[in-house]
Parts: C-alpha cells; sequence; structure tokens
C-alpha cells in the first residue's frame, strides 16, 4: 500500500522509464501543484541533444508554459535522482515550494552529496527538501540501465 | 585599444544591451570556437516566461543546435555576469572548455561569490574561469539597470 506521495514518485518513475526506453539515463520528475501533476517530464538530454534538457527542466519548462509564468510557488516537484547544480539551480530559480528526491547521486547531486545548493542562505528562496522517497525502486531502474549500458560496453556495441 | 578578448566581451555587452531594451535584467553571453563566434544569448526570462532562458543557457541551447550535439568541447563562452549556479552547471556539463567573466554577482554567483561550483573537482569536466574581463563595463550597464528600475519603482510605476 502506497502513501499518496509514493504515489507520486512512481508517477515520476514511470517518466524515468521512458527515458530508458530512449537509451537516455533514466530520470523522470513530476511537478503537482494542489494535489494535481501539473506537469512531467524525463531526461531527453541526448535525444534533443540539449545539455539542459534534464527530466527537472523539462518539467519545470513545461509547468511554466502551463501556468503562463516562471513563478512556480505553491508546487512540488517529484523527481527519482538527486539534482544535479544546473536542475538544483533551476529548481531554487523557479520558487518551488518542496522537493522530493528518490535516489542520491553520490557523484554530482547538489542536495548532499556533491554539494547542497539547498542550504545556501543568500538565495532569495528556500526549498524544502525531503530525500529517500521510494529510494530503492529509483535507484534501482538506474543501476539497471548502467549494468547495461556497461554490458553493451563490454559486448562492444558503443 | 581593445584586446581581441576585450572585443569579444564587448559583443556579449551587445547581447546584454538587447535585454535591457526588452526591460530584462541586462546579461549577454557569446560563444566562441576557433576564434568564431558561433552563437549568442541574452537573458528572456520573463519575455519568454522561463526560468532557465538566461543568457548563458540560451547561448548553450543555440551552440548546440548549430553543432548538431551538446558538447562544446573547445568552445569559450564570454559571459557579462557571473553564472548562477543553474547555468555555471551547465556550462560544465557542456563541456565548455574556458569562461570569460565580467562582472561578478555578489549575491548569487556560482563562480565564487556565493559558492564555486567551478572548484567541485568530483564533476567530470573542468572549465578554465578568467575573471574580471571588462568588469567595469559590465557592471556598470547592471547598475544603470537596476538604478532605473529603483527609480520607476519609486514612481508607482511597477
Amino acid at each position: 500500500m502506497y502513501t499518496r506521495k509514493e504515489q507520486l514518485m512512481i508517477k515520476a518513475l514511470n517518466q524515468a522509464k521512458l527515458a530508458y526506453k530512449k537509451g537516455e539515463t533514466p530520470v523522470g520528475a513530476i511537478i503537482v501543484r494542489d494535489g494535481q501533476i501539473i506537469s512531467r517530464g524525463h531526461n531527453l538530454k541526448e535525444t534533443k541533444k540539449d545539455v539542459t534538457s534534464h527530466a527537472e527542466i523539462e518539467a519545470i519548462r513545461r509547468a511554466a508554459r502551463k501556468l503562463g509564468t516562471w513563478r512556480l510557488d505553491g508546487c512540488e516537484m517529484y523527481v527519482t535522482l538527486e539534482p544535479c547544480p544546473m536542475c538544483a539551480g533551476a529548481i531554487i530559480q523557479s520558487r518551488i515550494s518542496t522537493l522530493y528526491i528518490g535516489a542520491m547521486d553520490n557523484r554530482a547531486g547538489a542536495a548532499g552529496s556533491a554539494i547542497d545548493l539547498f542550504r545556501i542562505g543568500q538565495f532569495n528562496h528556500r526549498v524544502d527538501v525531503v530525500i529517500g522517497l521510494l529510494f530503492e525502486e529509483c535507484g534501482e531502474l538506474l543501476k539497471d540501465f548502467f549494468r547495461n549500458a556497461r554490458r553493451d560496453a563490454d559486448k562492444g556495441y558503443k
């Protein structure tokens, strides 16, 4: 039996699976306002040949288009992997209220792993961050992707 | 008499002036490869209602479209203001080789002011950063913009 927040992370995981099917590192995000999902995004960096097309930024841009403003005050984001500095910066600037993170990114994560951008006081917005929501499920999908990528590399596919 | 690098920062300043004319915080950027300008960008956050439409990201996305890849190895960026964390993250991820900065952003800058993302060793790319190229000219344009914005606010325009 999943909680409501876990159910929303599962929606983000479904986005991550869409990325996986396209050969992208499987990361997904959704944005919720007043309990409703207002946008979804998954990593499309390779597909779009755009370094900024991470799941979080895809979702932020889509939410802004939908709401007609870049201000996402009162919105929550659910993302399957700890954001990188670029995405953490975009989340802070868009004024998202609460961020729910699944798995952590020990190498490049910006919510406590490589750095914690959410604890720098001088930015003009403070995001509440909740870590570890369905972290096993979120992490397993990524591990599976990288296992397969290595196996393909070993076979000389890449 | 301007050096070649100063001449390129003046091109970025010209981009910043385009942002100013549109009522945007005046920041401009250009990307150079093999001595040639391959893309330009200016801040369009309010115009596009997109929090990610900072000058640097506008220029990065345009360069990627032009080159047909998100990899901007061997490219230099000239930007009139110290990048925020979002843009610094995008610059690192796009693998830009060298970053030339005009004015510093004491509040939110991510190249040494609020934080220095360019000195975190564990990211998989290292950008060379040069600070203070035409910093007076770059800073003066921003100061002029904020002086006018305050004056308009005092008059009750906003």
